[in-house]
């Protein structure tokens, strides 16, 4: 099959066209290309490979979509697993690929840079990076760059950077800079890691740093409602449901995850400081009040600084994950935003 | 000098008057007490010692004070270190040792019980003990039980199995039950110590469980308006600010606590449950909004079950810790409800 055969080669030239619907002709490449980049943190400029997917209908506007930091490119899937948005992109769907391209890209690591930069990476080098492999892909600029976490922030950081290149900028549960009381929880959660990765238990301490990130992504109301049974008393000792929960989640994550790049991504969110005074473009803020991460009045802070941005309120008992599981209430946002590219 | 004496007694003898004011005479009792306990999670019962404050005007009506995991049976002391509510516990003070003794005691551990228990510790093994205290010092009931987060649920499980011998319960952030959100938090912290224990680093594992803790101590707001300003590059890495205070935090803790304690506390926490139902004397719940581990709900469903209890709310940013830095909020409220044995 065609499409599958695409997903899976990775070299800058994977291209083809994917008949899904009679009338409507996707094109779907996933592929990489080598950019030019000079990371923020120290280091010369060097070739990163970029990892990217481009998909949707043939000469339609491209809208960027870049998710949280154990997001990838595949926002949607044609097989396989489904994406990390597959509800919300596709033919149909609130970000309709009979209308538009979707372009995304995995997020970049230190080890990208060759041993060039600190070991730390910025929003600033995603979005330099997503800016390189646009002129490489012949586009001039998107319609819509829409983020959600650190996609958001690194939203913002294009935004600032690359101002000419962009029609508008939708941002989910990100701000300018993180909030001092989460990059206190990211940091305990690196902690953990590096405390794991002198003991030989990295696997172990990547599966915690994930469930403490898990207790900041839920709304507490989520939790009480699932989680009020009675411990049981197995293995030893009393063990409560939640952490049936917890484990679950973190060995998940260790299945798909690696230590390095958690470290990395992680310390991003932390870094991140954009001046958002000097942006003009059209922006939409939509904010959770559950986000226990992403306080709203931080995405308040950052609309008084934008001057004329739009704040969105999404009401859910799924805190920063609102984004990922309010489908229902997200598509009306994307929709109504990126009526002018991609509506239906 | 004679108190400095009777703070390091520690036999259950020790008993002295010490006069601190020309007019009153304080007797300060620190001493432990040999009692018969049936622990709640197996185990017969079994002798254990308890180790005890009671201080105060000589002959006054005595009010039990117990605090959070971490604090211990010196509410106040006479010199040395000041006690967990110095500010609070003493002559002239909301709490009047002109006018009312305090008792408190340092929280056993499954330890304490000999190997009879299963390993865990309940509030209600905590409250069995206060009662045997009570019965070995001639105290036939106390005035009032005035407990701060783990000494609240304490409390509540005092006022279920020995009704008849207090007067009123005050709950300053402490409810029926753990919240599952709460759980999960404190579930990670004992997975980290026991991380840390099977690759002997538990000193780092026991500081970086406190500094979860402290994420959920105090309030968002707090952190954001301490710990706003931009990280260092300092010995190989970014350091945030917020790092620099919760790796203080985290040290000072592992060098007055020991694992094994934290581990059977805070599962204690998680275990509590007490049905607060049958409960008919006058309780007075104090909670704070912005405590992300007690959240003002619980005390909400707990003040409906227990039928004409008052709930009184400070406002402060320091969420479960306001009760131990609102001097100024909690003084009026201790003096209001304590008024029959201790008000000025």
């Amino acid at each position: 099959m065609s499409a599958q055969s695409a997903i899976h080669m990775t070299s800058a030239q994977a291209s083809n066209v994917v008949a899904l619907r009679p009338q409507v002709a996707l094109t779907h490449q996933r592929g990489t290309r080598l950019v030019d980049l000079k990371p923020k943190y120290g280091g010369a400029s060097s070739q990163v490979e970029v990892r990217y997917l481009w998909a949707g209908a043939a000469h339609a506007p491209t809208v960027v979509v870049q998710g949280g930091i154990s997001a990838d490119r595949d926002v949607f899937t044609l097989d396989g697993q489904p994406g990390w948005w597959q509800e919300l992109v596709g033919e149909g769907r609130a970000i309709d690929l009979r209308h538009c391209r979707v372009l995304c890209i995995d997020w970049l690591v230190p080890g990208d840079f060759g041993g060039q930069a600190l070991g730390s990476v910025s929003t600033e080098d995603q979005a330099d990076a997503l800016a390189a492999v646009m002129t490489e892909l012949g586009i001039e600029a998107v319609e819509a760059f829409v983020g959600y976490s650190f996609g958001a922030m690194t939203g913002l950081a294009f935004a600032k950077r690359h101002p000419s290149r962009l029609g508008q900028l939708l941002m989910f549960s990100g701000a300018h800079r993180a909030h001092p009381m989460a990059t206190a929880q990211r940091s305990i959660q690196r902690q953990i890691v590096r405390m794991g990765l002198a003991s030989g238990q990295s696997e172990l301490a990547l599966s915690l740093a994930r469930q403490l990130a898990m207790t900041t992504y839920r709304g507490s109301e989520e939790f009480s409602r699932r989680f009020a049974a009675a411990p049981e008393f197995r293995d030893g000792r009393f063990q409560f449901p939640v952490e049936d929960y917890l484990n679950h989640v973190g060995q998940k994550f260790v299945e798909r995850f690696d230590v390095e790049r958690f470290l990395a991504l992680s310390e991003a969110i932390d870094l991140h400081d954009v001046d958002p005074g000097a942006i003009q473009l059209p922006v939409t803020l939509i904010g959770v009040a559950s986000d226990r991460l992403v306080p709203l009045a931080d995405l308040c802070e950052l609309q008084r600084s934008l001057r004329g941005a739009t704040l969105e309120v999404i009401d859910s008992p799924y805190g920063h994950d609102a984004s990922l599981k309010e489908v229902a209430k997200v598509a009306p946002l994307l929709r109504q935003a990126l009526n002018c590219c991609c509506g239906v």
